[in-house]
């Protein structure tokens, strides 16, 4: 009975998520931080519960999909106007640095080219989402230093994916070339820059059409068929699909119907993503983080965790407007959430990335995710 | 790339249920038959531009459950037992006299006596939804008769699902003995009467639990996980898994958060469901309907329909209240909806009924559905 192990499967990806993202959140760290942990634990590495069949895959892709849907349409386009030469300052620097020095660390270690370009990549996003819910909960999100954050996150979320299409395709064709690399740069820009043109325009009239359909749930449907279509766009130019969601929901931000979108897309993105975040989790092998092993990457985990910390930082020398503090723009860069994880998924699906290296990235991943709030509060006690 | 392909046959399934189905509403019908009739023509029986992937089987699966779980939620277990004697015997007959008549049919056309059973079974189902909609939108749902139905539908679902897990324990055993029979029928009330009874006195200190959770969309999550727990523990009795969701929406249908939780499952259920009926319609071969070619189930499909029409008409007889108007109960129980679907389905998995049958039985489906509103109409038309 295939579907009932699918059933199983599901039930105890989802309780696990659930009981280990509500912990987190209690001592306040973000619920993602417990998904993955759920997933290390109950995958094949610790306990071997839940293995990844083709169903529980499927779901887990389309999980990303609606994942990146939802930070599209969670994202606005006159913010990035607006957010101004300091954000996107801010932004630049916060991807160049990593990138550069990631690549950098990685070729000294010797390796190829192609893993040294997946390494740093992941090092390049930013998941600001955290930094955001951190801000909120001291109430500075009016902070001059928040607003910049805010804006650079937008930002960082278009440069990310610009990268990530770029990576997929240099992973696809083997090769690192300048050639590759500006065509892939192009195909990427070309796709955000042509879907979000004709969307904005088309957008309207297609959302005013769907609001005179009498039968029930168009609304949902015809968005997620929206983010898929995209998707599929994307994967067929040689893009991620992700791209394709992301764009998808920066479009439909900018239609009157966004926050009943957003409200219907939730409930669907509160049972796929989490299946994203664990089966994610699943493919880490603590075993080989294990400090006290012979062959260990735990040094290496370690390494890359403090090089991600500090190339992530410098984005806070960009700060050069008055009244805007420095260190909090620096460490609410910091944080590597989602992106950074879909970045070496990429990396172990092409081949690129062993899945010791996987395990060492995901554990960065999750450092750097766990180390921000803490450190913004640190940063604010006693702040006027 | 075999995401993109899923994701392709996704967006052509949405869009042809989306369009079917409002074009079906639009004509007074049930947005169903519009999926249906989409998946035929999408399906490899006319078109071919989808196939049924590994995938796809799974979403369409879980769009089932999720169906089933929302008619549970939907229906009030007070209903049931106010429904009274008048609801139960029009159920009762209501399922009796079709199973008889379709098995009676079927052993006298010379088929073995387990593919008479499936075929009794799929004629037994009702769909009430449809009739409640057609009584709704002629301002008739506070009529006596309206209430015999709609009590009557509780009672059916229920007898159907029994009927639905002996039926699929039959095809698993392969024998129709007296024996297996009871034990089956054993199995599923008290699967029932215990998941129920327990899981009334539990859900309110559970549902309460949840109501302490921080992380987003725990509700969503612990309810989907409570009727997956509940199908695998199903399946696991050798029973269908969708009995499992069906109580699982009755139980979550005694707690103060119902409204909640049926207005969360809902997009959920708006973009799997479809995916259900649409992969349900695909199984269809139209060529062998068709009524010139020389090996037809036309004939076959077309005296099916009759029978089941008639057969179902005579749950009016048990109607002995007065003030109750006999026909519209009558025809109110015709459409026989998404469970005569699963039924055939089963049938049709487990290789008892053939492909050329499967066929005739959805189209027995569809025309009793497609039949029943506007008999309903007329049967009102005029009257005071």
């Amino acid at each position: 009975m295939e579907f009932r192990d699918l059933l199983l499967g599901l039930v105890l990806v989802w309780i696990a998520a659930k009981l280990a993202g509500e912990a987190m959140e209690r001592i306040g760290q973000t619920a993602v931080l417990g998904e993955l942990l759920a997933g290390v634990i109950i995958g094949p590495g610790v306990l071997g519960l839940v293995h990844e069949s083709q169903a529980l895959h499927a779901l887990a892709e389309l999980g990303a999909l609606i994942l990146l849907f939802e930070v599209g349409l969670e994202s606005d386009l006159s913010d990035l106007l607006r957010a101004g030469l300091q954000a996107t300052l801010v932004a630049l620097v916060g991807v160049a640095a990593p990138f550069a020095v990631g690549y950098a660390i990685m070729d000294w270690l010797g390796h190829p080219a192609l893993l040294a370009v997946f390494v740093g990549a992941t090092f390049t996003a930013t998941s600001v989402g955290i930094t955001a819910r951190v801000l909120r909960d001291l109430g500075r999100l009016q902070d001059a230093a928040a607003k910049v954050v805010l804006g650079a996150a937008v930002v960082d979320d278009i440069l990310g994916l610009i990268i990530l299409a770029v990576v997929t395709g240099v992973a696809q064709t083997g090769s690192v070339s300048l050639a590759t690399v500006g065509l892939l740069s192009g195909k990427a820009i070309a796709f955000l820059v042509v879907a979000i043109l004709v969307g904005i325009r088309l957008a309207p009239a297609l959302v005013r059409w769907i609001g005179r359909m009498q039968a029930r749930g168009t609304l949902v449907v015809y968005s997620v068929v929206f983010a898929a279509a995209l998707a599929a766009v994307a994967d067929l130019m040689g893009l991620a699909t992700i791209i394709g969601a992301f764009a998808a929901g920066l479009i439909l931000a900018t239609t009157e119907r966004r926050a009943h979108i957003e409200e219907h897309i939730k409930p669907v993105a509160d049972l796929l993503v989490p299946v994203f975040f664990v089966t994610v989790g699943m493919k880490v092998q603590p075993a080989m983080l294990n400090p006290f092993a012979e062959s260990t990457q735990f040094s290496l985990a370690i390494l890359l965790t403090a090089v991600a910390v500090v190339s992530k930082l410098v984005a806070g020398l960009a700060v050069y407007q008055r009244g805007v503090r420095r260190w909090p723009v620096a460490v609410g860069m910091v944080p590597r959430g989602e992106v950074g994880l879909i970045f070496a998924g990429v990396g172990l699906v092409a081949g690129v990335i062993a899945e010791d290296l996987y395990s060492a990235l995901i554990v960065v991943v999750m450092l750097t995710t766990f180390a921000a709030p803490p450190w913004l509060k640190a940063l604010y006690r006693g702040a006027p």
